[in-house]
């Protein structure tokens, strides 16, 4: 297993493998035989960046079994998704900013995401796992009182692409089962989502397989698979983490 | 006016100013101080490719008095969005391509686009013109049969996103009074729109000042300005040619 990390030190955006309290650098494509420098880094020397820059990120809805009985939503038939803007991208560390322009309510959603490592069209869902190139933290970020607020247009792309909504990191770990994964999320040290990815609908080979019958999916790009129960709002210094095992943990503040 | 054009020759991507037959090719950003290099090559030897690389394309849902008056919606509060993917990003010319898993009714929606030339965020309507770089023409493909497919939740991205879906082009024309511009669109040589920008219910500035306040536009960023009446759809064989007087036609078969 390796945990990809993205970081900016003296003004130069790096990536490396995590080890212990240390970055080992490398340099050329994280996706295509990134190759050792040598040289290495104290963690807590450098700012996080994003893991990786998604040239897109789907988002699931009504991915998860928990969720949809407690909301009464049935089965989907497949895989029902939005986009987050690639402006809203926002690593670790840095605050989630309460947006100007909206005094509703914001919720967290922790959620697993997929990261994609070859360009995958049409892939088959047996062909899938080797298109996935590790699994990432995220805080899918939501406006939520916007959603419903027009009543002819549900508006999931706005109100999810805030700037700094569409969180994710702190790393990309390879060579894990996504079945084993537990979600957990924790807000101002209360634990208030603690699920499986072993309860969704479409788990992650069958989602990459899925969606790329319909549109090609670039390496980086991000796959959100929805959350599940105890999603719940954020206020002005609350803390959000969010905890996978064999990932890391993912934390912000929303300020 | 400079119609800006983006080109591959020789496996090189280049842009240049289209001037008559030609194009006097430019180096640098197209955003920043482009350079011209003082060569010139045909426009006739060179294979088109979309004028710009949008980080995302925002795009607006009932943006027309006349189309809204149609189908019975009433004027919008705010701009309704939703995102097309990177990924289905393409030029003129090329062949928008019969999505392999979805039989359903493939419609044309002839469009302006706006293009962002400096990094919006929360910019007044008053600023906002100096934020567009140009207009370029959109066909913004949908996937029709899929927006209301499932009850519980439309399918605007998905529906929007298929592979070849997003085409724009074939220039980015500078120094246009939007509102004086006009959408045609042709279908195997029958006009089928044929609009004006001044029925939009949020036009250019406006637009682009209300989406800045939520989300960070950047620079070669497209807002698709939304459709009016005459959507119709396209068979395998189809031509389809959107044109705006000042910007060009943009022409694709769908094969």
């Amino acid at each position: 297993m390796t945990q990809w990390i993205r970081f900016e030190q003296d003004g130069r955006e790096q990536f490396g493998a995590l080890e212990g309290q240390d970055i080992q650098v490398h340099e050329g494509s994280l996706f295509d035989s990134p190759r050792a420098t040598g040289r290495s880094v104290p963690r807590a020397s450098v700012r996080l960046l994003t893991p990786c820059q998604p040239t897109k990120m789907v988002a699931l809805w009504n991915n998860y079994r928990a969720l949809a009985a407690k909301l009464g939503q049935s089965e989907p038939k497949e895989p029902l998704w939005f986009l987050k803007a690639n402006s809203a991208f926002h690593p670790g560390e840095a605050p989630i900013r309460v947006p100007p322009s909206y005094a509703g309510k914001v919720v967290y959603e922790g959620e697993l995401g997929i990261v994609i490592g070859r360009r995958a069209a049409r892939v088959s869902e047996e062909e899938a796992s080797a298109y996935i190139f590790g699994y990432t933290c995220i805080n899918d970020v939501t406006a939520v009182d916007l959603l419903k607020k027009d009543v002819t247009f549900d508006q999931w792309s706005r109100a999810k692409s805030f700037d700094t909504f569409g969180v994710f990191g702190p790393v990309i770990a390879t060579g894990l089962d996504p079945s084993t994964l537990v979600i957990r999320t924790v807000l101002n040290g209360d634990e208030r989502q603690n699920y499986p990815v072993s309860d969704m609908f479409f788990p992650p080979a069958r989602l990459v397989s899925l969606l790329s019958q319909d549109l090609t999916l670039e390496p980086g790009d991000v796959i959100a698979c929805g959350t599940s129960v105890g999603v719940g709002s954020m206020k002005p210094g609350s803390e959000v983490a969010v905890t996978i095992d064999g990932i890391g943990t993912l934390v912000n503040r929303y300020d």
